[in-house]
This record gives structure tokens, sequence and C-alpha cells, in this order.
């Protein structure tokens, strides 16, 4: 059985000392989520999670979701969790006070997300789609849509899903062939199948929104083609109230790998009821409103899994005993220097996440609400940069601290009921769901690493190595002078991307999952060296802990982007030209 | 639905071309193990994988082993083709002729092993632990124990096992506790609980002995104190009829992430017959006879799984089509640079992970069965040097490989019905068990290295270094450049480690398993040259593909090396100084 309790002091530290952003400040959030209010949220949430969802999550997988007559059936135990869960007040935490909600900033709802990762990504996920739901109406539905649907998804008495994925598309969305037909009252009628949709159906709400891409009779081919609908799973009508089913359902249940609490569904639309949002070809760019909120999530599934995991591997490190010390007497095994070093990458991988994830909720409350345009622009575009190395960093690292936390474990590792093998396989989703990894490296080097006019990259090793500079603290002139040694290989290493994406985009394309990784190696580096200076504020112990964990990032870890670029270097040429018909 | 088929040319490329020997020819195999024998052993062996165990494989994980009235009961279907594996004689493979066995050398047995754990490792599981059983009864027991045991173990007609971990220990055998007590006729009685007992129990073979690691009463404390006793689950008449039941029983059978076709139980021995093999105190010792064999397999099983994910993600790429060409038409994934680059960097790790299990396989069997004594002893230290390697180094990149081609089928690759997930859950624990990888670099840095009057692994960096310069090939010219650059780095770790190992332990106990993989990647390399130099012989297109796999091994993976060897001269002052009580 797993013990959890959420890392607070390491997020209050974060909260209170790491990074105070006047930008962020001028939002005023900290008129009412002051560090005693967020800690006692912390609080709440810690204690909901490790004494609920903690125990919930082996149910879970033990007694997945699963298709009867029709009807989807969650675990025993998941809806009275998640009644509570709605009772807490979870639900509403980030929605619009309009909508009955919170309007909490991410650099709150970031922890929290954290928290709900960390003990139960199977029932996080429920209410995490019907939030990426809410967020996509928000931006671009009428203001009648956003007041008939909103409030009862932030009450939690509905849920939401995110329908993209057909048989013949996940990555490639220029493929999807659903298609939604005008009625004369404005209204679609919208058929096709999605598939692996999560939350898809469930009987833990009353209603599910479905937020479809479909084709119009009318679309152009390709992704130009792609118009966004609301499909309600019972049709709502003008003063809230619920009317009859629409005709849509669950038609199968996937057995998977891991996250089994969640029913991950094919979900067929027959003539259902539409109402088209946002403007008629522009679905892509509207769901994707939603998709980059979730892809940040999603790289905090991995640091949540990957905290759980430290915790557990820990407090095994220091119980189990196995071997000698030097006078003959048997040791806990932490005391061996290949597991301790183990023990360490975790800690150093998990706490610079945590400061990442942290610093880009920060950008993102900025780019959403400032009320400054070229203040919100430029956070704007960190936010663009960062999301895809989270979401693909934070859950690759989540697939080698979870399994590193299953070998420190030993044979046990491998049992069902330690439950740390389920840490492993939970995990293992996030690296592939909401855009695999490889894609989002391609959207990186495509999309975000911007142009030499709009160069978003440059602009942000800029600020991290002009933050750096400013820091007069002997205890990291080590730190430092590493730091600019691999900032400036990561500078070499951009302008070689940028350069052969117009020369040899293959050999960019090569590249691109290592450089997305490089680029998170060095802002963890940045993360690390504000909180170094920052943990004085704390007390000594606190700045040491800090301090020798990030001079074994710094040693250990941050070295490897050294190895990513010189293999870019070497280009494409013999992956390109080998061909696998021929061999084998 | 995962396919397979046993790489057959590819391996008999290794047998009939890759590196003659002339002290395995001297062993006089190929009399009878010719290749065209070989080859159609190979095909037999290919086509009962693919046809039988591999539909079996999904099968044993969905209605794993159980216990049922205290008796274990196996998968559906398992028992039908046991009996199948049986009357193929594939239990016989490796056995003395004395003993009904067909006497194969481990170059033969090697591949076989590989093709059994690519396609259902659960079902491997029960015969090779039978085998490991009947190996060390063949090194350590007396003629008359030899004559009544091992015929029925070779005929497949009773199982074995290994049982060495209790509670209180898995990695530290010092702390075993069962306890053996002389009785007056010669034999003991035996009492305790051995735990992750691999085939512990089951219902395919009608008797199963066990080896068991126990202390007498008069024994020392720690591992000197360790005998080793056979305890058969049914007593066995001195005319080897059966005779009664033994109080030997399975009390657990456990719930495991993978391998759930085979039980992996709790055995309870409460007063149970057993006779000691070998002599008393020296159980540890004996034991290893079986682990070190044993330890050579789990590389095998992690290089079998990785075979099946490459084949099954590169026919997935092949027809999978996603994203487009330059000329705008949907593209097999197969063409996009990133899924190819991870297609060539799982070939070029299983390919030459096959060949180094091969030529490990032709020094096993020279340490052997070689007449002359040093010729013996030469090769039984390569053994030593490459089995923690081996075991090691191919699980490991099992663990990579299977998650790479999990990631290349996207969300399919979460699904349970594709069988792909299966691989990884199955692989990990080959990581773990037989000792840890950790424990292997530990044996490596410790045991194998040897000292510098006896360096073993200077003579065999001295080896592949004479070997390499021999050759003659333009071709290979650059590869053999790089191959003493990295070579060269290597002698410089392992003085450096020797130096540590006496200077500084933590120092060289930190970086083992870095240096384990280092060992690993340049064993690897020297395969590589072999092939490449020995792939001309075959034809224009073999030799092609050999050399532009060997090409992209040496530009993207040995380089690794340099990463560990720079990490181990950090020494380990961070790590051990580090005090995880004061913070997380």
């Amino acid at each position: 059985m797993l013990r959890y309790n959420a890392p607070i002091d390491d997020m209050m530290f974060l909260y209170e000392k790491f990074n105070k952003d006047p930008h962020h400040d001028a939002l005023g959030y900290l008129n009412f989520y002051t560090p005693k209010y967020v800690r006692s949220l912390l609080e709440k949430s810690s204690s909901f999670a490790s004494q609920t969802l903690l125990p919930l999550a082996p149910v879970g997988d033990e007694k997945p979701s699963y298709l009867e007559n029709g009807e989807v059936r969650t675990p025993p135990g998941f809806k009275d969790a998640y009644n509570q869960y709605v009772k807490d007040g979870w639900t509403r935490l980030t929605c619009k006070k309009d909508h009955g909600g919170n309007a909490a900033p991410k650099t709150v709802s970031g922890f929290i997300d954290e928290i709900w990762s960390s003990s139960n990504l199977s029932f996080k996920l429920f209410s995490e789609l019907a939030i990426g739901a809410y967020n996509c109406i928000l931006c671009n539905a009428t203001d009648e849509i956003k007041n008939l649907y909103l409030p009862p998804i932030a009450e939690g008495r509905w849920g939401g899903t995110m329908c993209l994925t057909e048989e013949q598309c996940g990555t490639d969305l220029a493929l999807v062939k659903t298609l939604a037909e005008p009625n004369d009252d404005g209204s679609f009628n919208l058929t096709g199948q999605k598939i692996y949709i999560t939350s898809g159906e469930q009987d833990i709400t009353e209603n599910i929104i479905h937020l479809v891409l479909a084709r119009t009779p009318d679309a152009p081919k390709g992704t130009k083609g792609l118009s966004l609908f609301l499909v309600p799973k019972v049709l709502v009508n003008s003063d809230g109230s619920l009317g009859v089913r629409n005709k849509v359902r669950a038609s199968h249940v996937y057995d998977k790998m891991g996250i089994k609490g969640v029913p991950t569904c094919a979900i067929e639309f027959e003539s259902a009821k539409a109402i088209q949002i946002g403007k008629k070809f522009e679905g892509l760019k509207n769901m994707f409103v939603m998709m980059n909120l979730e892809r940040t999530k999603v790289g905090l599934h991995g640091l949540g899994l990957s905290e759980t995991a430290l915790q557990n591997a820990l407090h095994f490190a220091k119980t189990r005993k196995q071997g000698s010390g030097s006078d003959g007497k048997t040791i806990p095994i932490i005391k061996h220097a290949d597991i301790k070093k183990q023990l360490l990458k975790m800690k150093s991988l998990v706490e610079g996440e945590r400061a990442l994830g942290f610093w880009l909720s920060q950008q993102t409350d900025i780019s959403l609400d400032h009320d400054d345009n070229v203040i919100r622009k430029q956070a704007s575009d960190f936010v663009a940069l960062l999301t895809p190395v989270v979401k693909s960093f934070f859950t690759d690292l989540g697939m080698e601290i979870t399994s590193d936390a299953v070998q420190i474990y030993g044979g046990r590792g491998y049992l069902k009921d330690q439950g740390i093998e389920l840490l492993y396989r939970d995990n293992r989703i996030t690296s592939i769901y909401e855009g695999t990894n490889a894609i989002q490296a391609l959207d990186l080097i495509y999309r975000k690493i911007g142009t030499k006019e709009n160069d978003i990259v440059g602009k942000f090793l800029n600020l991290i190595n002009q933050n750096v500079r400013v820091f007069k603290n002997n205890k990291i002139n080590e730190m430092k002078k590493q730091f600019h040694e691999y900032l400036k290989l990561m500078i070499d290493y951009t302008n070689w991307l940028r350069d052969h994406l117009s020369k040899n985009v293959n050999d960019a394309k090569s590249s691109a999952t290592d450089y997305q990784r490089s680029l998170g190696y060095i802002s963890i580096a940045y993360m690390w060296i504000l909180m170094c200076e920052k943990s004085k504020t704390v007390n000594e112990n606190f700045e040491k802990d800090k301090l020798m964990t990030a001079k074994f990032y710094f040693q250990r870890i941050l070295p490897q982007i050294k190895l990513y670029y010189e293999n870019a270097l070497k280009g494409s040429s013999d992956i390109m030209e080998f061909n696998f018909s021929a061999g084998k």
C-alpha cells in the first residue's frame, strides 16, 4: 500500500519565495489567494488525496470501469469520492466567478493538479476533462451557450470530453471524417465514431458535454475543414433543465495497461444534435485552446506520479535493510551509493519539475489575465514555448522515475499489492495522450521556437541568462559557470536547429525530441539556480538541501545536453537513407 | 495481436560466419549441429513459437496461474503446449546424452532461448527453471543422485526451482534463516519459507525438484553458513518411482505486473525431507553455478522481448499512415525521421545484443568443455566478466526498446488487445530477478574486473583491440577509428574504477551501473565491427544493411560511454554527503 503526503512546504516555498513576478502580482490574485489560504487549500487537498483518493487507486485498477447494457459503470467508491470532491468545491476551483467558480490562478491550481495526479490519476481525469470542456466553451461560445452550459460544469454536475481521434487518425487530424449536417434551426446532426475518449461515458455526472471536431458537408479537405461542435449526452432545455437523451452512446470501453479507473471509450454519434461553437472551419484552432491547457496538465500527471514514486522509494530505502556497512551490521539500502544516487536523481528532477511547472503557471496566468498587451504577448510566447516541453519532458521523466522506484523496491516492486508498479503503468499513457511526445517535439520546433523576427526561444534563453547573471551568491558560483556553459550550447543548438529547418528539415526533425529534452534540462537548471538563490530566506537546512540537490543536478544530469547536441550535428543522412525493406 | 518470426537468417549468419573460433570448433559440436540441422531446429522452434506460444501469451496474462485448494493451476492451454514442447524434445536440448539429452551447445540453445523469450516468457520459465535445477544437480551431486533425478528432468516429466529469497532477504543472502536439521540416515528435515519462487508450484509436471539454500544447526552466520539442499515435491523411491508427497506446499501465488502465466509462489517447507548436495557450507558457491547460467538466460529474455517489440513496431510503422509527405499525400509513419531513428536504435541494439549473446555462448561452451585448462580458464574469465553485462544491459535495453515500441504504436500501444504493452510489462521483471541489475554491477566491479595480477577486463579489452586492428576493410575504417577512441576511454575508465575501489570505494560503487553499461556498449561496438567484416560474405544487401546499422550505432549510441565516464570522474562526495533525513 502506497503512502502520500503532498509536498506542501516545497509548494509554499515556490508560492511565496521562489520567483516573485511583478506582472503576476499585478493580477491581484494575492488579495484572495493569500499564502495562508493557499496552505489551507493544499492541506485540505492533501488530506483528501491521501485518505480517499490514494486508497481508491488500486480499486480502480482491480475493478476497472466497464460497459454494461450501454451504460458505463465506474469502479466502486469512485462516485462517492466524486460527490465529496464536488462538495468540497474542487470542480469550481479554476472556473470563473460568473459561473459559481473560485477563479483560482494556475499558480495555485497547478499544485492541486499535481496532488490529484499523485494520488489517483484515473479519478482526476473525470474532472480534468470536464474543466477542459469548460475552458473550450468559455473561449469559443456565445454568452447564451456559456450561461447555459458552464455553471453545471463548474458545479460538477456535468462532465465533459474532447473528441478528436478516429480510427484512421490520431496524430493526423486532417483525416477526420465525422460529419455534421446543418439543420434549418441552425443546429447540426452529427454522425461518426470517435475513439480513445477519456471519461467519454460514465455514471458519476448527470450529463456529459462532448466537444467534437467534425466536418460540415461544405468543408474543404484537411484540418482547415474542421469545425467544433458541442454535443450534450442529454439535451439541455433553454431553462437549463435536462431534456431527452441525445443520440450519443459508448460502444466500447478499452482494456488498458493502466489508468483503468477512468473509462476510455469509443463514442458513437448517430445524427446526434450538435451546436457549432466558434467560427466554421476554425475548429482545430479553437480546440487547441483546450489542448494547450490540457498539455500542461499532462506534464503535471508525470510530475505527480513521480512525486509519489519518490516518496515511496525513499521510505522503502530507509526501512529495507540489505547488505552491511563497514562494521558488518546490516544497513538500510539508502546507505548504498547506487540507491542514494538514484534517489537524488529522482529528487533533483521532481523538485526541478515542480518549480518549472510553477513558473509556467505564472506565465499562463499573465498570458490570460494581464491588462498590458505586450506583457501578455511575451508571457503567451513563453507558454507556447514551454507547454510542449513540460508535457513531454515531465512525462518522459515520469517513466524513468517510476521505473527507478520499481527497481529500488526490487522483487516487491513487481508485485501489485505494493502499488508502486501501478504508478509505472499509469504514467505510461502520459507520454502518448494529448499528442505523443514526438508530436510535441515537432510542434516545438515548427511552431514554437519562432523565426528570426519573433525569436521566442531566443527571448527565453536571454531572459534566463540575464536573470542568472544578476545573482551575487558565492554558493552558486560554480553552478552559474556550468549554467552559462550549457546555455551557450543551447543557443548553438537552437541556431543549428533553426538553420536546418530550412536547409535540411530531416536533420531538424530527427533531433526534435532531443532538442525538446535539452530545453527541459536547461529550464530546470534555471529553476535550480532560482531555488538555491531564494532558499536562503527559508532556513539553513532547507537551503543546504536545495544547494546539494542542485549540485547533483548540475554535475550529473545537465551534461546530457552536450550529447544531444553532438548527436544533432551528425545530421540525418544515416537515418533517412536507411531502407528497412531491404534488411529487417 | 502480435506477430513473430524468429530472425533465422540473422541467427544463421552468426552461427556460420560471424566469429569462427578454433577453440569452439575444437569442441566438435559441428559434427552433429551442422548449419543445416541448426537451421531446421530454428525453423521448428520458430513455428512452435509463433503458432502455439505467442497466442498463449495474452491468455496467460488474462487468466494467470492461481492457487486453488493448495494446488496451483496454470493458464488454459499451457499444459497442452508444455506436453507438445516435451514431445518435440525441447526440454532435452542442452541436457547430457547420459540423461537422454541432446547435448546442444550454448551457441545453438542461446538462439532457442531467445525464440521462447520472444514468444512467451511466462511459458519459457517453467522449463528454464527445471533446466537450471538440472545444471545445479549436474555440477554438485553424486552420481547416484544424478542418475535418479536428472533423466526425468531432461524428459520434461519433472520441473525444478531455485529457492533463495526469504522475506527478510533478497539481495543479501547472509540473512537466510531456513533451517535444515540432520536426520540419522543422512537426510535432513528442512523448515522455512521461501518467497518469489518462479514456477514454485504448478500442475504441468508430475514432480518438482526444489534446490534450496538453508542453514544447518551448526552453521556459522552469513553466507558462509549456507548449504544447498535438494527437496522434491514428491519423494522419489530408489528405483525412480514416485513415493509420498513431501511436506512442501505453495502458500501464495503473487499477483504481478507481468509474466502472469507462470506462477511466482511463496513455498512453505515444514520439516520437508531434504538431501544435501555439494559440500556443507558451500551452498552459495554451488548455487551460483546455476545462477550464472540463469543470468545469461535472463539477458536473452530482454533480447527476445526486444526482438518481438522491434518486429511489431516495424510492421506497425510500415502500415500506419499519418501525416503527409512533400507531395501532400498521407505516408506511413516509418517515413518520419523521428520514428525511423527510433527503429534504427532498436535494430542496432537488438542485432548487436544477439551477436554479443552468441559470442558469450561460444565462450561458455569453451569454458565448460574444452580440453585445455588454459583455454578453458580464459574463456571462463570472459564468461564471468560478461555474464553480469549481458544480464543487466540486455534487460535495461529491453525496457527502453519495449517502451519505444509502445510509443510508436501511439494510443494503440496502451491497449491490451494489441499485445505490445505486454512485452513492456513482461520485460520489467528481467532487470530485477536473478539479482537486480545494480547487484550485477557490484558483482562486476568487485569480482569480475579482476586485479592487476589477473586483469580479466584488461585481457578482454586487449583481445577486442587486437582483433579489430587486424581487419583491413575500407568500409569500416571510420568505425575502427571511433572504436579505438572509445576503447581508450574504457581503458581509462577501468583504471579509474580499479584505482577507486581501493582509494574511495563509494566513487567506484556509485559508478558501477554506468560502468557496466559502458562495457556493454563497447562490447556491442566490437560485435558490430565483426558483423560488418563478415557480412560481406553473405550478399551485398545484407552487408549494406549491417554497415548502415553499425554506422548508426557508432554515431548515435556508442558516445554515451563518454558521458558515463565523465560522470564517474566527479566522484561521489555529492552523493554520500547528502542527508535525506534533513530535507526530503
